[in-house]
């Protein structure tokens, strides 16, 4: 068979150049959520197929890269569905891997228990501009602390992160599962279809109100409980106080603790925040996963049009493992448009190293040789990066190109002295 | 299905205190390579199949971890071997995802090219104590040097780095695989041969001279050819020079600049080395992957009796992609087994920051709660770690619990000021 120098299909080779950003940027991320108490964590790229079609994975299970069995496991002359060849398949996410980690050692961590996890997801999603089959998710999560000090610490973690990587101007958008809930409740859409009820809500940005409700009408929803919820909306498009608004509107469909709570978060990440962002209560997010049990939230770049990541309470999931519910909380930087933003940049990684070029004749003898790397390991030990390489008959092009690759400065070995 | 709380059969959750020296290790590993002109580059985990099953992996390609075909292409209806169900696999090493890398890139990249390369490599290998199925491999290559400027480089990169992470007295071992090939041919082996050979050699450190001879004996190597290679290895053992008594022997096997050349490289790396160590010549050095053709070096710590990494020299594999041979060397250090020795030292990481843990009382008014929290901003700016967590009931066991996870010093905070 023929070797393929090509990576393989939606998947991408790393150039240094990039590298170098990357590795930057999981230093500052690393450290920064250190700070604030996260412990990094890490879990095998690889789980049982069991765990990654538990449908806590939403349309992304559809998505996963399907390892083959193996030995005598594997039998090929009675193969009547996928299921019987596979056994385990790449992650498609960083969640469902931690809430396995944790139910796994739940007796060796601290409670609460705040993870960093970095680490390559895969997902066999349609390949198209800028989105990969292999990326990197980088997510914090509280689990066992049920308040919103989880929300809190986790929104400075993240602000103050993306902060000390050059960000401003940005928002967070956050919202409540509750509230969602209570809003279509109290419209009187019924309760088992409120999921499509937000799938259309979570056009708005695109399509606009009279979108969202053309959208209700066309699966067929009342038109009192379309019209009494596009009603909400421009209530609280004209409200000053949104919050205020809504829990006058949401009375008894709401605990009466939710709104207060979310206000508390925003007022309390909005007077500590140490970057230059905003706090942003929009009741038309939603979140895709099913997963989310109370506050959700977002990055939102709008400069860029783009939302950076995002997250929010999952209080349900643990327990799908230990049987024992455990309230947990998590933020997921977008780790790849962060990187996509620092590289359309051309961002310059600070504090790197000077960076000097040796250049030595060919066949240089052995004394002048050892002269030349003695001197590059001295010069090494005192801070500096250097490559060591033969000089080549252009040495001026050489040059040339070193000087583009980053090199500030040139010393020349010779075997016998120049004049 | 019912969800598995264990990882995969093989494969490790790896806990916060390993993840700490984990991270230690590789910035420790990124930062001394940097000084030496190395690049980090990353592939996807993923290969395809034809380049994993390209017979430039050896037995590695018995142990991979294939990927079912996705969508219309994987056909259940008519499958008649592994062949028509996986499109891929998880890379087994580093070296053949590199090589296809530098095929796919050679016109953007400088010559000679300096990867470093750290990520997870899977091999479907038997479970056993200290080994896992999926582990990081950290590689050096230098790709378009054909002198020994590579191998001395790439030796004192790799041992610079290790005497950073605190490692002395051990050994850089070192051979040629022509010098291997000179020994087998001027006793008389049949060159078709030589690899039968070499893996009895390979077992001179455990069988010993005696089992080697018995080894090959069982073989049915000609006794004379077996004799003459055991007076080889006798007579190394009583030579003061190893190498000139070599060159002395090996006359017309060889060509004339090998030894001189491996000399150079052993006493310039002495020379101008940092770390506490010495390069050893022992021609007993095979290395398994037959894709070695010149220098081949492996890692001892006589004193843990084992190897931590090994390299060598690979001119060809690059032709394979490209049809162009282009010379090829590279070091891999044993980073599991290092982050091993690590741990049983219980090491511990250098210069973190100072770890301090806040405790809120339960129901804190969001008044106190803002002030504890821009506390702790306050404290993280100046460079602590601070964990902000509810109080429990009994405090004083939180207190000893934070301690026993490093937390130095602490804070309370309550809702009504405490006498």
């Amino acid at each position: 068979m023929a070797l393929k120098k090509k990576p393989v299909t939606g998947m991408k080779d790393i150039m240094p150049e990039e590298m170098e950003i990357r590795e930057y940027c999981i230093s500052v991320i690393s450290k920064t959520y250190a700070e604030f108490g996260f412990q990094r964590i890490e879990t095998p790229c690889v789980e049982s197929i069991e765990n990654l079609t538990s449908k806590s994975g939403g349309d992304n299970e559809k998505l996963i890269f399907k390892i083959l069995k193996r030995g005598e496991k594997l039998r090929l002359d009675d193969v009547k569905s996928e299921a019987d060849l596979v056994d385990g398949g790449l992650r498609y996410d960083l969640t469902v891997p931690l809430v396995r980690y944790y139910s796994n050692h739940e007796n060796e961590l601290p409670v609460p228990f705040k993870a960093l996890q970095m680490g390559n997801v895969w997902r066999a999603d349609r390949p198209q501009k800028g989105r990969y089959r292999q990326f990197m998710q980088c997510d914090i999560d509280i689990i066992g602390e049920p308040t919103n000090l989880a929300e809190i610490e986790l929104i400075l973690a993240t602000t103050t992160t993306l902060g000390r990587l050059g960000f401003e101007n940005f928002q967070i958008r956050i919202n409540d599962r509750r509230i969602l809930k209570a809003m279509a409740a109290c419209s009187g859409f019924p309760e088992d279809r409120f999921d499509e009820v937000f799938i259309s809500l979570d056009k708005m940005d695109k399509i606009g109100l009279d979108g969202v409700k053309k959208d209700l009408e066309e699966q067929g929803f009342p038109e009192k409980a379309i019209d009494t919820y596009a009603a909400l909306f421009e209530g609280l498009e004209e409200a000053d106080d949104k919050l205020a608004f809504l829990e006058d509107r949401l009375g008894g469909f709401i605990e009466e603790d939710v709104i207060p709570t979310l206000r508390e978060t925003v007022e309390t990440v909005e007077a500590a925040k140490q970057a230059q962002f905003r706090m942003v209560f929009d009741p038309t997010i939603v979140r895709g996963m099913s997963y989310y049990t109370g506050t959700i939230f977002e990055i939102a770049m709008p400069e860029l049009g783009i939302s950076a990541g995002g997250g929010g309470r999952y209080d349900g999931m643990v327990g799908k493992f230990t049987g024992k519910d455990v309230p947990a909380c998590g933020f997921s930087i977008g780790f790849e448009r962060i990187i996509l933003l620092l590289m359309e940049q051309v961002f310059k990684v600070p504090g790197s190293a000077r960076k000097k070029a040796y250049l030595l004749e060919k066949n240089l003898p052995s004394k002048q040789l050892l002269e030349a790397i003695r001197a590059a390991q001295k010069d090494r030990a005192a801070g500096n990066d250097v490559l060591v390489v033969r000089m080549n008959k252009n040495k001026k092009f050489q040059k040339q190109q070193l000087t583009e690759q980053g090199y500030e400065s040139f010393e020349e070995f010779y075997a016998s002295p120049r004049e």
